[in-house]
């Protein structure tokens, strides 16, 4: 008996939408919802893929999260594009506010785009990945629910506030990372506590403030930031550009949709982008030929690139289709049917 | 006897003046950098203070510096102020090009300071603090010598490349951070090295990538990232970010001003400024206030801000003066009696 199912690309878009669509969401939302899961399942990464739309149908079901929301694009300043989400999902605001960004951003040679009062439950790669393919250099960063402790501290404040860039590199997949300025992703330790096993030191705190390698414990206390100080100013600096900056939430401040039952975050999120272009004149191509150099030096030694395991998988997806779990095949089958 | 020696203020600024306009920089490098040692000598940050007016000394006297450079200032886009230091050291371009960054800023609400063909020394916090002076938040990136192997790799490749970040607090401190993405300064090892010390795991690698705790073989060998693979992806960031984005050499190339003696490195450097007024217009205020709460969540629970010991420094250096080895006042009068 199989355990999983694999779906062609255009049946995993299809499930995705018969999901969102069959369970209130607006189209235009439905559809940018489905691109970033599929993007995600694409690349294997299974928590950002399909599995997710469960969580978007229980936040919706929930109430609280406009699933019809139009996002209002603000031209706040030469070199900053706002968009108002209304307490819709965030990634139909940034697939509307995209062509302003790009368009800024190579007339003024940086610009950014601030996203506020929105639900935002996607990996960040795939925003500035679309940035990159525009020939850009991407950075996005956001605050999220606050499990995480200060350096020096005893009690959770910061989000796993995550940072994503993206280089391109024409012909080939871009230079991307993506990670949670936390040690390690909450699930992780949930993982840990659900197996029976004990984390590893350093990961996190218990109630107390005290080191622990007990998952309960540390569930129950804060998670604590990666690379020590360094990590926890990092972390900070996140909260207040992707907060107060653009005129939303801190870390700790985030909510979910609903009162009455747990759902997706509420805070903003502030995406960078820069122009080769437009610092660099005729000379972009021979400057981003030159950056080749520093990839190469890091393959040639044997260390890998970031993302480079996504880019695998996106070639094997792209020839075989996507495999999911039957279970949550039949969630969703399921999800589509009730309607 | 006492081996230190306690110098006003204005004692500081005039030797410093005396030691650079008496070795060949020109009036307007010599103030730019005086104003950048005695900084840091307030704050106590040593390695920075005056002691780095040897090496600036040094620097000269091997060639290569052009001490009387005229930073050109190109208004390359609405939001990119570009300055080529024309082999000058990189504080008079940051000084003289500090006025268009704070124009577009405030108009664009986002800019880039992009400073390329400079020699490089000072720490970025001065940099950084003095755009937060005027209101808006700045960051600031460079890339330096590559002694750092990227993660999972076995030889040196990438800089130091530290980050600074600087937040306005009006009336307080403000939120500062200044950090290198490598593991410890390779000062730390040296140090260690002369003490006849074992340095901590994490910290270095030797030449055939296998770590090590003898500070000898890791100074021959490769420093890590902070941080692990996340810490190296940053630091990879930062040199693209501050190297071919604007035009300049990557970590690797960076060279000394001198080819036949030591001297200090030649490379690009990258300032980012933010403009809370023009992202949030009248509620600029409203949300920097409520960034406040960020910092006091995390001093309430018994975490320190960064940057705390140099302003606590820096209160004391205003009341008492600045105390430095009395080896290295005689040394840098030796400096001034030589002319």
């Amino acid at each position: 008996m199989n355990d999983t199912v694999t779906l062609t690309i255009e049946q995993a878009q299809e499930l995705s939408l018969a999901v969102l669509e069959g369970n209130g969401f607006g189209k235009e939302h439905a559809g940018a919802i489905m691109r970033s899961v599929v993007a995600a399942q694409i690349d294997e990464c299974h928590s950002h893929g399909l599995y997710r739309l469960m969580g978007c149908v229980h936040t919706a079901r929930n109430g609280g999260l406009d699933t019809h929301a139009q996002p209002e694009i603000i031209d706040q300043a030469p070199a900053i594009t706002r968009v108002d989400a209304r307490k819709g999902c965030s990634l139909l605001s940034f697939e509307k506010a995209l062509p302003m960004l790009v368009e800024k951003t190579r007339h003024c040679g940086i610009s950014v785009l601030a996203i506020t009062n929105s639900f935002h439950f996607s990996a960040l790669w795939p925003e500035v990945e679309q940035i990159s393919a525009h020939g850009l250099v991407g950075m996005a960063m956001t605050p999220t629910h606050a499990f995480v402790a200060p350096a020096g501290g005893t009690k959770p404040l910061l989000g796993t506030n995550p940072i994503a860039f993206s280089w391109p590199r024409p012909g080939k997949t871009p230079y991307t990372f993506d990670f949670a300025t936390s040690m390690i992703a909450r699930g992780e330790i949930e993982l840990h506590r659900r197996a029976g096993k004990p984390i590893p030191e350093g990961w996190a705190i218990d109630k107390n403030g005290d080191a622990t390698t007990d998952p309960t414990e540390a569930l129950e206390g804060a998670m604590l930031t990666f690379g020590g100080h360094k990590g926890s100013a990092l972390s900070t600096m996140i909260g207040l550009l992707a907060g107060p900056l653009i005129g939303d939430v801190l870390g700790h401040e985030t909510y979910a949709a609903s009162e009455n039952a747990p759902g997706k975050p509420h805070h903003g999120e502030m995406i960078i982008a820069f122009s080769p272009e437009t610092f660099l004149g005729a000379d972009a191509q021979k400057h981003l030929d030159h950056a080749e150099e520093l990839f190469e030096g890091i393959v040639n030694q044997g260390a890998r690139l970031p993302s480079q395991r996504r880019f695998e998988a996106r070639e094997r997806s792209r020839k075989n289709g996507v495999t999911i779990p039957k279970a949550l095949y039949e969630d969703l089958s399921a999800l589509t049917a009730e309607q």
